[in-house]
């Protein structure tokens, strides 16, 4: 995509608080469009593993997302950009119409960029009319839920990226680092070498009866409701995450050849997939790479930043190795819910974002959110008295309630206003392509 | 099976209480003989379905359990079988022993049944000679293990036998109905009307900090424990189980073409596997058949049984269409903790076991136990604290806390001494091969 | 791609003999992308279907071809214009380098088309320096064989563009057709009413000692040697293709439901994959369509041109139902010996090329070229005393001749230089993506 | 199989010239009992590959032929054993009945082997009384085809149990080795050192005009006619079978990793299945063994006899390894026209049968049958002319036309009396559970 198609933000403006609706909107909207900036029209049309989309299909869909469940719904004479589209960008909505299936998607080279990229500038001049109109309650709900939703797929646009580029046999690269630097880079010219870690420490907790869930009026998601009670026995949890030197440690001592620290769904997985690594580490003449969206870089020079892209059954076997556990997701909210949203995200001055190595436990005491997003040994499962959303949007996240582990606490790919203490993110136990790490508890 | 090859309890006799360690022992195993009775060697090599074995498999199997974590290590002296055994009954330990894939199992024509007949002789015998040494302590609690382990396995033999005489084109049946007559003989002829069913109640309950898991001192495995707290908002739960009249109703409403109901991971197995009614439902001209280990029943004549069969993505639709939900596991037991187990067990006297249609609130008030499992809208994982037992053993629960739904309180082809208030089974959602239905909580 | 990245020839004047080597590759090379211009760059990202290479892949390997089997060997001093793209682009030859598993090149976004459009160029130039240098005999033999290679890859990426549109569910067309007219249109301008189809006759021939196989100085691939003896015994083949009317009427009588037709391994075909239609059919209320390059046509518009689109498994089926059978590889070529090379080919002056419905008997006797590739029952196996070629480029159709079926003739996307009498074109029986018709014999 | 169900001839009575009708009925019933001699019930429960059926459907399905083919239409008043075997034990014959999945013959526990045993008998009770009656001609054309079918199910039989055997886990032998011993053991006793491989020769041929397929008025085929000529250039066949020393050869000459001896769909299947190896063979601790009927017996004690249980693709890829090709059928057909028919086959006096080391070139001259099939590089098609049996009989050969290629000569588990210059047998070209070996050409 040229640098000209649309004006974006920088990553530093966009992390300012932004908090009338019309802000939230129009950031939601720049940043997605600041994140496709590296990206060749072809690019945006790679769908290299079953769980991502092509960034196109990315566009489209957050852009259909308003169209259809506030501009049909909330703004009178609303002319609709293309009918088809309707369908055609729907990803899952049963009741709302059919859909393609997801695999079709890497089909779709028409409508071309172009023509997706006028159906977002139609979509948003249509929603700057809506402002003007003072949007009626359910209507701004509507825009605050689409602009969280626009932030998620701003997460998946480049989690799928990084597999494209991985997918690639010439291994591209998302993005040169900035002129600007990396924290790496200002951390080294401080003297603080990046690949020295600090030895893991543990926070404890009381546990007790406790509650847990969204509290409080801001936005949340309908699976982080009700707040209810929960009983929590005396825990203690890790004050950084492991890291990708921890990791390497228990691949060496036959991490992925022995079965007793696997589950038995894990094991499994191990043999049939061949897993001897994570996803994007690979290894040339005996020495590791890390392949990441600044390109392949040695394992060495990362061995102090967390491992990331690993599944459940991986974090839940290093867990095992280590003489430890995975926290529930119950545990890591009571733990974290005292403390501020700061961490290393999406909008932390990266040009292309990675897990940093500034793990260390500063004067302010343990960072609990960004990097990665940490697997829980917790299910997803709603909560007593879950209640979907009415009508379609009921379908957002209560139907997914099935085979899925909850993680928390956002990664580096995560927009900072997109996360907060209740926050439910959930995969299967043996996705890999996420931005996904290990925080040990016990 | 000839009726000559070993001395059986009836099963009137087998429900008696039995306390001793010894008695323990020679009950679960002559029950195990008892029901192989109606099978032929032939019917004991069939494996039907992937979750399956063969019936002489299982009669191995048990041996080998005995075998391997009793007499090698408790019985001096004592002179191993067949030193293949040792490997080739190995159902998954993988600290033990390496095992043939579970799909060979159908290749074992070789050792015969007079051979393995032989070999449970030459065990049972053995045992015989330790119950003699008065046994110490360890050696107990691993002879209570391999008794409750040949009571699961003799569940999971008359389910596998089930589905084989279902695969069978000929639709074979387990056994004809005895002399004595079936619970629903004795309601027709005692004037209950066995197709009428109550109607549906719910009884209340109050929650608060209850207490999960197994107290006491009498046997359980070790995913019961530790008996820890949990919080439980008040709720309400079934007084019966879903029966078969009421899911046709379900079916008749489109139940199994409207997403609307369904958990997406639900839907997708509904499309892929074409599943339209309960596992061995089947239809002839308009009328639906219920295939059972009488062998193929008109579902008219069922239409007041619980429905079985069921996976857990079924019963969660049938919850939802109803208005209603499944229980958690912790609902389940707290409702139940203070009832006695009673219920409609392996050991109830019927010949060949079916859910009862004896659902009715008796004076003595609602049967949780028995007929079908429950299933519960808990995953499997393991309490605050869980740890498997040391060594080989501890691969018996632990490791397969992963993608599996907790079922509760039992079923008609559970014997009655195996079932307990904190006794957790589980089975992946989409699992349809078991004697599994549906209690709705609110 | 814009109509402005390279000079092309018309239709047209692609069809004016060549001859001279300069001439032959530059007509060819020019074809290629005359055939590009009405696609975007992300057009040629899509790889729909397990057949088909994206477009941009097309481009790439025939210039890669050049490159590697001429430029290196023969041009002193040219420069490699990427060294990776040695490999990147390989499509399957062993002995050459490693190369990537061809799912992947849906993930090609890089190179961009722009890149892709140099190294064409770079590579052309090169080549022009070579014609320059007159080259030996050897150079001249492999840039024949490139060119032929290239016109192969020109009609593979009309067949695979075709399915790209399909599978797209906007199902996009090709081309408009052109301000020029089609044939159809001709004929109908002229009264020739192109829904109106001769009944079909047979013509007969002797048979007797034949020999088959390339004869003459001109160029042909090495699966059509050496010439030889083969028996026929007489036969009789049809003079014209079997028509999409006529196919209907097979569907109509039951064709897909009926196993007395088809070959045992094609109703297992039948019934795995759903077939109920040639590929590019669908029903609508009750109407069949048709989706072509010119994108979705009635069936009743298209019921008298060739049917197209359907495996060998589906000819042979339909023969069997119209009481004939296909014709071998040697029947077809001793009877067609004497034939002009005249047809409806991808040089024929259509925008969007279709089969037409051009099928008469004209004054100069029956056409048994274009339109469709026939399907033989011949199976593809090497002619007694077949040798591949030498080296790497021996890898180029020997290797192949297992599980594949013979089709004969050229169809309306084949260049008509290509074609020739013992052209042999081969692909498995259930292929259904290519331009694969019926001619009946007896 | 208890020895006493059935009197039994021995395999030496067995191979005597056999040619009325009754006497040629009654040894192909009488050599099937036999070879269940060494097999219990449960053995013949066993299905242990996609290819292979239990012995017990086998003695099922051969009866049913006779009862369906012969008894139905040409014995009045026969009474069918069962109703329900007329679909249940239907192979493949969609105009007969519905017939079961092959893969649920596994399930087919009941009819119990006495069941079946009863069946044999009531079949060849009622046979008789045909015999009594003096059938009418297409009653014994009938008969003459049941015959040859069974003879077929026989060499299935014995290839399906060495397959069941190799797949349990305990390795199984099907026989011991006779009191009167082997053909090795006399050649080691007369001084013949099996493992002593003469050099291979060739036999030369001048080809012309030949003739193939049936001639004169015995048994044959459908797929053998009509005769027919066909044009053979010269060409020169091998005068004994590839030895599994010579193949060992190949292994460690790098055969199985080394793409260029390989087809595409050949190398394809190297890879997908990790074949390094003949289907039989595996290694221990460096040495290899190979699984017979006689048990596993180490490489070197069979490094003279015929590599055996090899796919088309071996024999392809050895042939083109030795710098040598397979043989067309018909090169085969026109070499051996004039030898008489002898060979290492099921009669030859061995007790589990096994490929012979017995290949020398003795005084009568080459011997082209027995031992293993031959491999061909003739896809298997219909003969010009080629017309199936009309009915239900007509599914027998001609629908499985598709995908397979021919081998020659019959193996050690053929019996002598199926065997002929013309026989046409057919598989896969990745098949490897049949006695299928290699006899190249030049």
């Amino acid at each position: 995509m040229t640098a000209t198609t649309s004006p974006v933000l920088s990553p530093h403006q966009s992390s300012a608080v932004i908090s009338a609706p019309g802000e939230r909107f129009r950031a939601a909207r720049r940043q997605t469009m600041y994140l496709c900036q590296p990206l060749t029209p072809e690019d945006m049309m790679v769908q290299s593993c079953a769980e991502a989309s092509p960034a196109k299909w990315h566009l489209a869909h957050t852009t259909w997302f308003f169209e259809s469940f506030v501009l049909r719904e909330f703004l009178p004479g609303y002319r609709v950009f293309n009918a088809d589209f309707a369908w055609l960008f729907n990803s899952y909505y049963e009741s709302f119409s059919a859909f393609p299936e997801k695999r079709l998607r890497a089909s779709f080279s028409r409508p071309g960029l172009d023509e997706i990229l006028r159906y977002r500038e139609h979509v948003d001049e249509a929603m700057e009319r809506l402002f003007e109109r003072e949007p009626e309650a359910e209507a701004l709900r509507r825009i605050e839920l689409g602009a969280n939703h626009e932030e998620q797929h701003q997460e998946l646009l480049l989690t799928d990226i990084l597999n494209a580029f991985y997918t690639n046999p010439l291994k591209q690269r998302y993005r040169e680092q900035g002129t600007k630097g990396t924290r790496e880079q200002e951390n080294r010219e401080q003297g603080n070498a990046g690949t020295k870690t600090q030895p893991l420490g543990f926070a404890e907790f009381e546990g007790g009866l406790r509650e847990a869930g969204h509290a409080g009026g801001g936005f949340c998601f309908d699976n982080e409701l009700p707040r209810h009670r929960v009983w929590l026995e005396p825990y203690a949890l890790a004050d950084r995450l492991v890291t990708c030197g921890e990791y390497a440690e228990f691949m060496a001592d036959g991490g992925y050849r022995r079965p007793e620290f696997w589950l038995s769904a894990g094991w499994d997985a191990v043999k049939q997939n061949g897993w001897r690594a994570p996803l994007y580490w690979s290894d040339s003449e005996g020495e590791w790479n890390v392949f990441t969206l600044r390109g392949e870089l040695p394992l060495k020079e990362l061995a102090a930043t967390p491992v990331s892209q690993v599944s459940f059954y991986e974090a839940d076997a290093y867990a095992r190795w280590a003489g430890r556990r995975l926290p529930t997701e119950f545990e890591w909210e009571a733990a974290v819910e005292s403390q501020p949203v700061e961490g290393n995200f999406l909008d932390s001055g990266e040009f292309a974002p990675v897990p940093s190595t500034n793990l260390a436990q500063d004067q302010n005491g343990t960072k609990y959110y960004g990097d990665c997003w940490v697997w829980t040994s917790s299910a997803y499962l709603g909560y007593p008295g879950f209640h979907p959303l009415d009508g379609t949007l009921g379908e957002y996240n209560g139907k997914f309630m099935s085979g899925q582990m909850v993680l928390r606490g956002g990664s580096c790919v995560t927009p900072v206003r997109h996360i907060r203490v209740s926050y439910r993110n959930f995969f299967a136990p043996e996705t890999r392509w996420q931005f996904s790490g290990i925080r040990l508890a016990k």
